[in-house]
């Protein structure tokens, strides 16, 4: 918790659940990134948080934006990102919101499949056009499916397919999987890429660039590796395959720039037990699964949290975290092994730490009659 | 599909993703539940459709409403529904919004711990108040968890606690979870119900109403037994553990009642194969599990799928579901065999049918910059 999020708290007293967001701290990420990555080009994924203020701030500071929808492309653009600093990262795309994007101006497109290329070269035409690799990582916290991406034979002849269709093969992306730290899988997809390269090399495309995607993480419940060791071993990975003829190099930090800079403050709704040979309590928060807090699904994401009671001496319990809606799903942490003091009391604010990534957006638009997530940027 | 949503689909042609419902099938399944229930009062479920367009037609033709926020308080009273016909049935409650339903005049109230009938007594002195008891029924689609309701020794000792905190010890609830098909759940559960009633009785306190909660399906992909066989076994559940000495009945259908009156239409935005070996074709919608469709959540809730290319004699294929998020856990079905036509094409439209319960009002805020799902009464 920075002091200004702490001072905002205790002044203003906003009423519970709302997300207080600390542009400062979204601005030393980013130039933290800057400073240990300076290859790379910060395209900042809005789908994280697609606040007008931080897009805004990004901007001003030259940041590029990874937008994965046409509201997307329009938030940027009003907040002053120029479209030639858009990447149109979404892999499934109507044909309306392509010639939309391309209409205003933006020339970098995603793709992993032939239909795409198809949309693409109607109404992007002469764009310049990545392919993303389908990779399977392991080591991250947020489920990596085989929804994005083809495999490498594939690739290969889908950049040929977008030359013939008049579109630049420009280069490659993939992702090693959100909130990923296990360092080694950059240098796999890094290889997996390099060998790409080459092949298409020989049938006389160069392509010129090589979209990192994102994974790096935001601080949850188990510690992660800085920013410099991510740095280390991308830079590591690129040199290796690459040696000194290296790509352009883009990167898609979500998570990783805003997670940390927001807090969630939440009361205590209810505290009981179901039976009287229960050991834990289920705490009941103003904020479950349908809020903001969607990224709790099969416990994936485990968030740090913390109450005004948590110090040394305090004696604390086991409890099961469930959110205030009537639906049986909407249960936080059950088989995480969470504790809170015992004598957390109704009423009592809880903070969940590390919530400025994947909160408010995802938040339902009424679900059980409750509003969307509050927010506020500082 | 009713005439009216195809006469509605083909005349509008409403921009896709949407959900056009059907008021006349909401109606009609509300006079089959009074007809082959007569002596139970229908308090629909808010959360499983908030339209005021439903809550206005209920509340005219005589229902009462299960509520389960503020907001849902505001809603039905504005809809027109009588402060006196409202049920607050989240057992989950600020005492702010207790204060806020007593002073409106709401007079029934759920509860399952001490902590509640605390907040209970203070905020809605007098008021008549139902326990919920514990269920882990097996059966229903939608996982039902240990989140709601308390054991049946401790529900005795809580509703004696009731009576002496100054609150009116009225009945006991329970529900056997959403999309019950195993009829025999309701004979166990109303068997617990009377024992508890026996137990009341014993120390002077004597319980006058049952609610028998939702559990009524809507008809997804597997089918399911008619609103009669249910309002049978209902019946002879408290026939046989109550005799002739029958309590006032409440039941809370949601689901039930709306799911079958929605038909969701979508857009295929993407056909695709990940590698030359796969055999089933990914077909990416422009709906997905944040955009309303979060019953898919672990392939629970499989609503049945059609395209205008079904029909006898189409060759179909197996096919992996996906919404158009950059999300890779926005996959709606992967395992559960869904296969659609092999001539399938980007731009068909695909209907996705009983989507009138828990879509609208799950859907995201913005997620991906996507709007919310829209919806039409007509």
């Amino acid at each position: 918790m920075t002091d200004k999020i702490a001072r905002f708290l205790e002044e203003v007293r906003p009423p519970t659940p709302c997300v207080v967001v600390d542009l400062d701290v979204i601005r030393d990420n980013y130039q933290g990134l800057r400073r240990w990555l300076p290859l790379a080009q910060v395209y900042y994924a809005v789908k994280a948080n697609p606040a007008p203020e931080i897009v805004a701030m990004l901007a001003t500071m030259g940041s590029s934006f990874d937008v994965a929808s046409r509201p997307e492309i329009e938030l940027c653009l009003k907040a002053g990102a120029l479209p030639e600093r858009l990447s149109f990262g979404n892999t499934i795309k109507k044909q309306s919101d392509i010639a939309f994007a391309y209409d205003k101006g933006v020339r970098l497109f995603a793709f992993d499949s032939e239909a795409e290329l198809d949309k693409l070269a109607v109404a992007a035409p002469g764009s310049r056009v990545f392919c993303r690799l389908l990779m399977t990582c392991e080591g991250a916290e947020w489920p990596l499916s085989r929804k994005f991406g083809c495999e490498i034979d594939m690739a290969r002849d889908l950049l040929v397919a977008a030359r013939d269709r008049g579109l630049e093969p420009y280069g490659v992306s993939f992702h090693v999987g959100s909130q990923q730290t296990d360092l080694a899988q950059w240098d796999i997809a890094v290889g997996k890429t390099a060998m790409l390269f080459t092949a298409l090399n020989q049938v006389g495309i160069e392509l010129k660039m090589v979209n990192l995607g994102g994974g790096l993480p935001a601080r949850y419940r188990t510690e992660v590796p800085g920013i410099e060791r991510y740095a280390d071993a991308i830079t590591h990975a690129m040199t290796n395959h690459f040696g000194n003829n290296l790509p352009a190099m883009i990167i898609e930090p979500g998570r990783g720039l805003v997670g940390d800079a927001g807090i969630l403050e939440s009361e205590v709704v209810l505290i009981s037990k179901k039976s009287y040979r229960d050991e834990a309590r289920w705490v009941y928060l103003d904020i479950g699964k349908f809020g903001g807090l969607a990224e709790t699904m099969d416990e994936s994401i485990k968030y740090r949290i913390e109450t005004d009671r948590d110090g040394d001496g305090e004696e604390s319990g086991p409890v099961v975290l469930a959110g205030p809606t009537c639906d049986s799903a909407d249960i936080l942490y059950e088989k995480a092994g969470y504790e809170m003091p015992m004598t957390l009391k109704v009423g009592d604010k809880v903070r969940i730490l590390a919530t400025g990534a994947y909160t408010t957006s995802y938040s339902a638009v009424n679900f059980n009659g409750f509003e969307p997530l509050k927010a506020y940027f500082i």
